[in-house]
């Protein structure tokens, strides 16, 4: 059974269009982190968070893209964001990139992350990340601080 | 026999930084992309011509990145780009990013682009490239417009 | 009277943060733009269909911030643009940047822009849209397409 | 006698093109960036060093920039700054941005700083870099650390 999946949207900017006539490739990481972070909000955690209180920093440690259709301008996307793999020190997410319009898939990707303190330096993730992100991947839609 | 490397040199802006103190990952796409032009340049092509006079656009279908070591701001680095595999439409490039000061590998990234017009449809590579790219893969060092 | 002014509320994202820990200062610009889109998309008008089929490109000539406190990482940010002159070849438009939690100012700033066609030549404003973006000089809220 | 200005050679990257096939706007800004780190080492200074060593961080408190021509992609730009003001605790720098094939100009820029220290508090500029930038005022080309 799949880890539930959490979906953002946002709208391509200008910015993020190159002279090709559509989105530039490196934009898609910035957005796969936009929808990491969405994700571990609708989990209940803050990244902000995690970073500043529990001196959990996910530094990524491998990143990869296939680009199957171009994105646009304007267009409405939906970023989908879900854990892949939970270990004590290493965090494994995957994405998808939809047009809304169309409902045409964009993109696929994965991220790998090694936990680190603000030094840099890896150490383990804290309990509680570690249940409630390996809840999602026995397929349950588990929320920090929810009543068991 | 590996293929010959390419190498330029740039150095890390301060909007490449993130709040970690260290290069955000998205930006090594932006290098490797230096990178990659930067060789087709040594080659003897100009990637601005092979768009607008050639027609040949080589979008990205995949890109990935390892990061081994955090990029800092202000550091020199060597982008190293070398062709790993050129077929009749698409065409893979490899990537190593290398702190100059301490000759430290940062990343290695790998990235396969389809060979499009300008309206974004897959083509053939021109003839001039495959003899020059295929080249390199033989471990020979030619430039477009050498005599052979 | 002043300008109606649209608002659009945007997160700020980890790529957008630099060493210093604050949001790195060339973003407010591509906030600013979208602040602009959506205010153009509020007064019925889309950019994209305003280059594509109105031929009609709004190309920055001038552009200036002012910035009164950082933005951080994940804050919720309330873009605020209005137009403020308008004339055949030429519109300006005023932005303000406020942090949503505490309503606090963070940012002020302009932007004038030239009309240009697809070829960068400058040109007149197409007549549906100096109407509507005059009349919110007089300060009403119209939207193009509404009945008078 | 206007002060010594500094000059910075890049070339426009694939990643700063948008979709009308120009440089998109904000770039600049980081140019201009790159342009002053450059006139400080020019001087004698490293950026880095002055955020390290001597707590002082120049931050950006009013960013403004003059569009004339575009720029394009794989154009070589120099990148020319200088020091127009320096106050205890401000500092104001000019730039210019020129296409190096045609000697265009094509932007013009000004930044104004406030000196803060790590926690973005202001304060005074340390006297070695006063005593510098001021003598670039007066027409002299000084070095920090340089012999009178």
């Amino acid at each position: 059974m799949a880890a539930p999946v959490h979906e953002t949207t946002l709208r391509v900017r200008y910015a993020e269009t190159d002279q090709m006539g559509v989105v530039y490739h490196s934009n898609f990481f910035i957005w796969f982190e936009v929808g990491r972070v969405e994700l571990l909000r609708a989990l209940g955690f803050s990244y902000h968070d995690m970073e500043k209180l529990d001196d959990s920093h996910i530094v990524v440690a491998e990143a990869k893209c296939s680009y199957k259709k171009p994105a646009r301008y304007d267009d409405l996307l939906r970023i989908r964001a879900r854990i892949l793999q939970v270990r004590r020190r290493t965090i494994r997410f995957g994405y998808e990139v939809i047009r809304d319009s169309s409902g045409q898939l964009l993109a696929t990707g994965e991220t790998l992350h090694v936990i680190c303190n603000r030094s840099g330096r890896p150490r383990s993730l804290p309990e509680k990340y570690v249940n409630v992100f390996s809840a999602t991947l026995r397929g349950s839609t588990p929320r920090y601080g929810d009543s068991p």
